[in-house]
């Protein structure tokens, strides 16, 4: 309904996507960055982002860097389109486009 | 988290409170108005309302009028005040509030 995106929606997904979409689109955010920036644990942000790729809004990166493990996150093109529009949709709905008249 | 009010953020609950805070204080929507505008079931309007209510968020009036049964629906102050509180938190959310630098 009224053009908003439930996988955008959720307020973890919404932040995430907001952060991504800043990103120059060559460029990726850390895992671990995105925690500390989002205020979250592990298993949250981790089951978040599956459903962000599953949807192919992101796309996820696990690498070693120093023989650590790292995950690195990007929005994709497809992912930036539908947070354009949750956004435009979102601005509809808040800048009074539903606004009745008095009855 | 991040200021959003989860018994605003539902997208039903969003639009059913922009759409009462643009009117005056003193006014009220009718609920089939309400349901015809967000274009949602009686059963599913009715349940966002109860939660809205419940919250203290809005205000619910039955009445007759011509001996049908009439039910009206206005933004409490309380309501008001979390609704503005709610789109500002979005707004940051939005305008890269959280922007993270690049790795």
């Amino acid at each position: 309904m009224s053009g908003l995106d439930k996988l955008i929606h959720q307020p973890v997904r919404l932040r995430i996507m907001a952060s991504l979409v800043t990103l120059d689109p060559t460029d990726q955010v850390d895992f671990t960055y995105l925690r500390e920036l989002l205020d979250v644990t592990d298993g949250n942000l981790g089951a978040h982002l599956q459903k962000l790729e599953a949807g192919g809004y992101i796309r996820v990166e696990k690498t070693f860097i120093a023989r650590k493990p790292r995950t690195f996150i990007a929005a994709t093109p497809k992912g930036r389109g539908a947070y354009d529009e949750h956004v435009e949709a979102l601005r509809q709905i808040l800048g009074g486009a539903d606004k009745p008249a008095s009855p």
